[in-house]
């Protein structure tokens, strides 16, 4: 217990700053007049009295939280937001059950996108706003989460950036190093917002509209207003913005803070992940365009160019937004956008997956083992920006890896035992793992997770914050030795 | 040119002997006068002539190979011999293409038993017996490659075994080593191959289906001299016969030749592989048994035992005998079997996959990593049989079986970008690299590989060949460092 009420009372702190998240929804509520004010009031006052109660029962308990204690924050506290954050649903939705509700809060936090409502066109727009703005949410959870908390946890090679973090905090107490890094890359988060809402308006989206798809793309959430996604506005110009700012979503903050504050482009092309996520995604782009052209899918290249970047770029970060049934493409289309999903992205981004870093560093890593067998006596530690990677970090990394495609073909396999076909299987627990979204089949981008059964949904609920935590995170909290003294 | 010769020399005298394996079918071809007596004695006489002539035009480029050259002899050796064990079959069959006929029998000598051939119940017996002489043949020389030759070349790890092949060579010359170690391990192999016959035949097959189906059991190769594989038999004895020296085939030959020097049977439960293969092939036949039972395929439990205990085994240890068409089972079971086919046998074994003891070592990394994350400080290397193991090692193989596994889904993809969908192009890729043989779909159970393109009949051929030489072995020889001064 000495570990469990210390934690509480962060989460009690945690849940009512959270509570302040409805205004926005509230705002929204009255300036419509869509009849979900009270609901969202209500959620509110639940959610700071909650909040409260929490901390201030658990207050004597308080202590500066210890590196391990970090673990089960993490894994609880998106679990306590999600659980918190349906309420607004189940008042409104009165034949929703919480499974669906949750499903689509953790779909949100975790910024998966993924949803099981239909008819969103026509949801209240504080409905619409609430699930784009748990996106957003989710995305500055996972900035500070990406930045500060798992490197100092040493989460699958992540280790590598404790000493990276940019700001004065190196050295600095758990919380306060945290806070510190959170307020710097929010800055960052907020004007990149700020600016991707304007344009977007002026592209000719209404502001809530525009307010939405941003939080959704800022996030690499994908959340949509409509059923149909950003193809239901078939703007060439809206669908430029959301890939411009989905490949700054995918970016490390850090960089993105480092770059503004040195006045500087070059330390974009000085940070190696960017260079992979644009190398391969570009590649990815045009070589995929061609195919599908070829293939005669689209009549001319241009457009098979506009549809396939737009999807891939989506699908490949993590986004989510449909703009086509991209599942009527050649097959290798969707599955190698699936595969992407899984590398593509950096670390302090808000995308999912490995990351690029972990993708560099084991095709590094392969390259290394050949030359190894070529020279067994050869000293050729693996690199990045320069300097060797320890033994223990490629280790790391490598066993991060593992423990994520064994997860990924384990789940399938659970899913498919509870009698899904295998390739709706397999698209739902990559769309759940990776925080892309769309899966295949049955959970495809024509369609979403409504048809699951509830054992199902809440599989892929579990799997969505085991993608959004590393893995590692989430599972080092269900091992006997976690909970041993 | 310094590399090659003293390879090709090395080819040359393998060659020479191996024109000695015509022998066997010459004989039955006289005995059942089916026709091809001719077409075998050309065969052999080729061979012969072939293989002396690389010997004598390359006897002054002799000398005693270094490790590095390994490489290059068995990427070649198998390509090379697969060659020249496809002339009988061109001579017999008019109409076959090179392509299918060195599929055939590249699959025969990497054991993956996959075939192209149909009608096999009315070829000739010599045939037959040439196909599953390769099994056998093939099986002989992966145990070499196993015990001898990886650990020496240090291949995704198996420097592990470096000081552990039984016998007096320990840092004797690297050709001595090999046909000491060969002349032990053989003598096990010759002796459970005797035995397999003699029951087999007591359980009511004709001599030919006796020793046919012993060479491709005991190789773990898989290939039958019917259509419907061990299930035009249907006889249980048969297939109970079949599953005990599949058992045997798929544990180290190393471990049989320990206990049978010792007489000792506890020495193979001191073989942690022994353990893992037992313990997760009976787990899996009890419990798919049980599945497919309550999913309604079979009557009774006892008969759906029969036959998920005959097929899995089978599939999962890389033989791939058939005795259903397990692809109408719950698409759970064939998923499974599959998967097993990757991570079952044991190093030194004539199975394929990565291996038991690197599933273990796996194991062991992915639990060290979530206790090093509780316990930061703690010191807790992966330990094989009591010894920790060296980081480099736990390196080398975490990266062989990410390089494995790239290597399924990029071949899984070339296959798709071909034309074939994706469980079939999943299927077969698995199928070939697996060394199993059947795949799903159009290349599943009920089918073979006669329907692919000409293109992705040498994908799975040159799969295969990646599978069987544990990847690294044949990746290292397409790489510029290995031509590099
Ligand atoms: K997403
Ligand atoms: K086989």
């Amino acid at each position: 217990m000495d570990a469990l009420l210390p934690v509480a009372n962060v989460l009690g702190r945690l849940l009512s700053i959270f509570s302040f998240a409805y205004l926005m929804p509230i705002a929204a509520a009255i300036y419509y007049n869509d009849g979900t004010t009270a609901d969202f009031v209500a959620a509110m006052v639940i959610s700071l009295l909650g909040g409260l109660t929490l901390y201030f029962t658990t207050r004597a308990n308080y202590r500066e939280l210890k590196p391990r204690d970090g673990f089960l924050l993490v894994s609880s506290v998106w679990v306590l937001m999600a659980s918190i954050a349906t309420i607004p649903l189940l008042l409104v939705y009165d034949t929703m059950s919480f499974t669906d509700a949750f499903f689509e809060t953790i779909s949100g936090l975790t910024t998966t996108g993924a949803t099981v409502m239909t008819n969103l066109d026509h949801a209240p727009p504080a409905i619409n706003l609430w699930r784009h703005e748990l996106n957003w949410l989710g995305g500055m959870g996972i900035i500070v989460l990406a930045v500060a908390v798992l490197p100092m946890l040493g989460v699958g090679g992540m280790q590598l950036y404790k000493a990276e973090t940019p700001g004065p905090m190196k050295d600095a107490k758990l919380t306060a190093r945290i806070a510190d890094t959170a307020k710097a890359l929010w800055l960052v988060y907020v004007g990149f917002t700020i600016a991707c809402t304007l344009l977007l308006q002026q592209a000719g989206l209404s502001w809530l509209d525009a307010i939405c798809h941003t939080f959704a793309a800022m996030s690499l959430g994908g959340f949509s207003t409509r059923d149909a996604s950003v193809g239901a506005f078939d703007n060439p110009q809206v669908e430029f913005i959301l890939i411009v700012f989905m490949m700054i979503a995918a970016m490390n903050f850090a960089t993105h803070f480092l770059a503004i504050r040195g006045r500087d482009l070059r330390t974009y092309w000085r940070d190696m992940e960017v260079r992979g996520v644009i190398g391969l995604i570009v590649a990815s782009c045009f070589g995929v365009a061609l195919y599908v052209w070829l293939e005669g899918t689209y009549e001319d290249y241009p457009t098979a160019l506009r549809h396939v970047s737009f999807n891939l770029v989506s699908i490949g970060l993590s986004s989510g937004f449909v703009s086509q049934d991209y599942e009527k493409w050649p097959v290798f289309a969707p599955l190698w956008m699936m595969f992407l999903a899984n590398i593509t992205c950096s670390s302090g981004s808000t995308g999912g997956g490995i990351k690029m870093i972990r993708t560099l560093i084991l095709a590094k890593q392969a390259n290394r083992e050949l030359t190894r067998l070529v020279h067994p006596a050869i000293v050729n530690p693996v690199k990045v920006g320069g300097s060797p990677i320890p033994n223990n970090v490629v280790i790391a990394v490598l066993g991060f890896i593992f423990l994520y495609f064994m997860s990924v073909v384990m789940l399938t396999f659970l899913l498919i035992l509870s009698g899904l076909d295998f390739i709706s299987a397999l698209g739902a627990v990559v769309g759940s793992i990776t925080n892309a979204g769309p899966g295949l089949g049955v959970v495809g981008p024509s369609s979403n997770y409504a048809g699951l059964t509830d054992f199902q949904t809440w599989v892929c609920s579990f799997t969505m914050l085991l993608g959004r935590l590393e893995v590692l995170s989430l599972a080092v909290v269900f091992t006997p030795q976690f909970w041993r003294k």
